[in-house]
């Protein structure tokens, strides 16, 4: 057997989020099965690096799998072309024995967009948050490396997540950026929230995102921020909506080598 | 009664063209619906610049209806959010006496968008034709000027568009511009063609591009271009896919009045 380690670029609106489940389309169930068609109809199992749920896109979800050999030079074009359109495969090579997509992952980066129109973008409403109301956003930027080190994200896990006894997560950077990720050039005013850390609990994006948004709009003091890094209790906020996040990419140890 | 002029922007992909139809979701169909809920069930019809076919997006697409007075600057914006986000109302304004959306057009630009990777690009599955043959793009280009001018572009009407007297049009402009309309900024290697003429005729401008890339595969000589334009029977060849076109704008003249 063979480790192979898989990149996948999605588009997530019309998918159950990655994880395999029964009745419901998802990005992992889509690869699982087209990767069972070629291996003859035996069971193939892949990890993802991230869970991303309902809606949320993907520029470079990773995903790993035992395989029984080397794969051919035209296995990664096989795979995406049994895949949906919304789903390519950027990259399927071998890794090294014991890579795990998920364990083996060293950092993540996360876009978040919003459209900041006074009304909806037609051409972002799959792709970011639209808020209409007025934000200071020099008070959102101000706010960004505050987040940043390594704190206790506790009290920015969704309340319904499996509880976790380590909730300590290190954030490199929070960046504001001008333009949501995904859309036309010319797309109203809009912008990006990217998160570059080495791990992230369940919905820490989107409720950091959130949170980010209510004292932007004036409807939280700056210090929210501050009360929900001493680690408080589970998150209560507003959990911005998935379709504005893509996963961007995932970083792994001694990169050359997968 | 005055006539109003809207400007209007749609993400087709989920609707079944512009024009109205009794069975089936169009952007005509629920903005008259919204307007007639307005103006208290009372039937209204608008007239649109131009009948987009199922999956066109339009970044400005014009319509004009008439209205018993002077609409309150609030109408705007509520017709907008009676809306599904994929439509959203630039503007709405007042047009002089006698404005028609259709006929009082001088000018109209489209896009067409085509995605060149090797496998289709996710986020540009909805806005792109995925063409994976090695193009000519140099003498894609060089063809460009060959289309220029007043000319009978009955050659490029689609046999089974309804008969017209006159099919002669006159294009300004026809453009090859580096990057898909819509889709990420990083998105994949992608162009889109623009033009820019004073009318167009049923399917012309998808008729066009389908041909152009046809003779930049190298399936059909430079020469074809020009057979075309000599008022050839209806067009017979490859129409490019709706959901790569847009239209980006339509003009009128003495564009201050409305």
């Amino acid at each position: 057997m063979v480790t192979l380690k898989g990149i996948v670029r999605y588009d997530g609106t019309n998918f159950a989020g990655w994880q395999r489940q029964p009745h419901a389309r998802t990005v992992q169930g889509e690869i699982e099965a087209a990767l069972s068609r070629i291996a003859g109809d035996i069971p193939v199992r892949v990890q993802g690096a991230s869970r991303t749920d309902a809606g949320v896109h993907a520029f470079g979800q990773v995903f790993s799998f035992e395989w029984p050999e080397e794969p051919p030079q035209r296995m990664r074009h096989a795979l995406s072309k049994m895949l949906a359109p919304e789903i390519r495969i950027l990259s399927l090579d071998c890794a090294i024995e014991g890579f795990n997509a998920r364990f083996s992952a060293r950092g993540k980066r996360y876009a978040y967009s919003i459209d900041l129109g006074k009304e909806p973008e037609p051409f972002l409403a799959r792709y970011a948050w639209h808020v209409h109301h007025p934000l200071d956003l020099g008070l959102l930027e101000s706010l960004l490396p505050r987040l940043c080190g390594t704190r206790d994200f506790g009290g920015f896990k969704s309340a319904g997540s499996t509880p976790q006894e380590n909730t300590t997560r290190k954030l490199w950077s929070v960046r504001l950026v001008n333009r949501a990720l995904i859309g036309p050039a010319d797309a109203a005013p809009s912008l990006r929230l990217e998160f570059y850390g080495d791990a992230f609990l369940y919905r820490m994006v989107r409720n950091i995102t959130g949170t980010l948004i209510e004292i932007a709009r004036g409807r939280y003091p700056a210090e929210f921020i501050e009360e929900r890094l001493k680690a408080g209790p589970p998150f209560q906020g507003l959990c911005a909506p998935a379709h504005g996040l893509t996963l961007v990419e995932v970083e792994y140890e001694n990169h050359s080598q997968y």
